[in-house]
């Protein structure tokens, strides 16, 4: 940073003074002091939310190939930039899902949200499958069936509900293998005396299974004889797990996204943030929701640069007046446009 | 059964060929031969949704004390029973959610649904805190302390976020703090030489940690000093990461529910199915979910015998004629209210 320091004032002849960091998020607030002090400059500290918007606008006016949709012919349809972009609803996944109902230049609401984010991804695939890095859970979740542990409608009813517009494929239930076949591995073990030696401490003695109450809603299920026979639960590998989450996570986003649009009646609706990293399946998934919920009526944009759209909007926020060709912030638009 | 079937020919002289089980459900459809073979009576298969609905009109229309509220300082807030009950909305929460727009008697429509439901919750604390049964899960969850996974507005802001309207209490990403504090240990223990006699399988070897990426949205505060010490993995304990996810699951149900009922024109909101179990937890969240998103307009009516309202419904279907005081279907209802 030093030696930046040194440089910027060598080449582009700035004032010294005015040498800064643009700082946006959580950490610019919580982090401030200790930025400050390790980086020797001076740190602005901006709003998350206006430069989300400030990038996000930029992206969708400025830049060719940046936005499109997805579908499986044609994975990266790309958007023409265009002028005439409110209102719309922009969803950023990050640890955290915000929802943000933008109106015009600088003029937003945060009108929803979601606590099931990446966080909740990364959290609990980092306890269930080992993985240790969110490429690692992306990968996984490439390899994997989310069929072995969700429950799907056919699994219920052996067929579709059709009576209420349910696919046989439909996940009923995220996970919802996982309880049962469990619960009869370890009713099993318990049978053939496979605990007695157990002092892993993982399982609670075999005394608690005394009172061995399924789910009422599944019990019924679970002391029927079973019709066929169900995999192991030795089969809930790391990639049918994280296949399984990612599908869940990225649907509940979907899904309310939708709710959120429809009750705003915003038309266009935008993924930015750090979760989608370009992944397909995230993509597939996000884009699969909001049509399924539509009806086909409204369509998921995705942008190439999903991840930086703070960081971009807080740099425009503090632009060189003789940076670019044309100016993306409003208040210097007409003043530009003369000089165009 | 067969005591039953004796039984019951002695005792009331119906026609013998009358005896039969109503079921419903997807096991009805499922599992029908084979429970019409261990029976030996008849099975009639009724619509699931359909016996839900019968069964919560009769309920909501004939039980006193049996629709409630919830506050804090009135957990149990009795409802008197009413006539004019439609539209109303069904939330059903079993292994998966329904949502069912009822508009009239019979006259219903699933709306909509999750399938992050009872079977998530069950599912993945099954495989996280091996407890066994739900009602360990809800015990468990009674003595945790969410914020010790979840990242609160706090955690990543240091307060409020006032300027959006988030309280430094709201949950910002569910399991938000697991990634971070699980990677930073896992780090200090390859530092220390803690992993080198490592052979659980439990971990990846430590060659895999050569590209410690962190998700980039956190990146930035993980390479950061840290201010405060943070509590060590060891305190993900089984209450905690129970309290985190029946709390993700159910604020996730409220809100999809609520934007259902704003989507549908719906100001009633009934939750049933087996999930909810009576749990305060449970109920609490739920209830705060719709207040808050409503903006305190919209309430959620609980029913004491929520589990039963797929079987109330299927007996309903098929009650005898001279059975109870009152009709509770429609078709019967104008012919006994003259009995009446």
């Amino acid at each position: 940073m030093k030696q930046l320091k040194i440089k910027q004032q060598t080449l582009n002849g700035s004032n010294p003074g005015e040498l800064c960091v643009m700082a946006t998020g959580g950490g610019a607030f919580k982090f401030y002091d200790k930025i400050r002090e390790a980086l020797g400059v001076d740190v602005l500290r901006e709003d998350e939310m206006e430069c989300l918007i400030i990038g996000l606008d930029f992206f969708i006016t400025e830049i060719p190939r940046e936005v499109f949709t997805y579908s499986e012919m044609d994975p990266m349809h790309f958007e023409e930039p265009r002028s005439d972009i409110y209102p719309y609803l922009l969803v950023n996944i990050g640890s955290g899902v915000s929802m943000i109902k933008v109106s015009g230049p600088r003029e937003f609401q945060r009108v929803g949200g979601t606590s099931l984010g990446g966080g909740t991804l990364w959290g609990l695939l980092s306890l269930l499958t080992g993985a240790r890095t969110f490429d690692e859970m992306l990968a996984n979740a490439e390899r994997g069936d989310n069929a072995k542990v969700d429950m799907l409608v056919g699994d219920i009813y052996g067929t579709d509900y059709g009576k209420i517009g349910l696919k046989s494929s439909t996940i009923a239930s995220s996970f919802g293998k996982v309880f049962r076949m469990k619960r009869e591995a370890e009713r099993e073990a318990e049978d053939t005396g496979g605990l007695t030696n157990d002092d892993s401490g993982s399982l609670p003695p075999p005394t608690s299974s005394l009172k061995p109450l399924a789910p009422p809603n599944i019990s019924s299920e679970a002391s029927e004889p079973e019709p066929e026979p169900e995999p192991s639960p030795s089969s809930f590998n790391a990639e049918d797990i994280s296949r399984s989450l990612l599908y869940a996570i990225s649907n509940n986003i979907g899904q309310i996204a939708y709710l959120q649009s429809e009750k705003h009646n915003l038309s266009t609706i935008y993924f930015g943030g750090s979760f989608i990293r370009g992944h397909r399946q995230t993509i597939n998934t996000l884009s699969y929701a909001i049509k399924f919920w539509s009806d086909g009526a409204k369509k998921a944009y995705f942008l190439r640069h999903e991840g930086f759209l703070g960081a971009v909007g807080a740099f425009l926020k503090r632009q060189p007046r003789n940076w670019g060709r044309r100016g993306s912030l409003e208040e210097l638009g007409s003043e530009q446009m003369e000089k165009v």
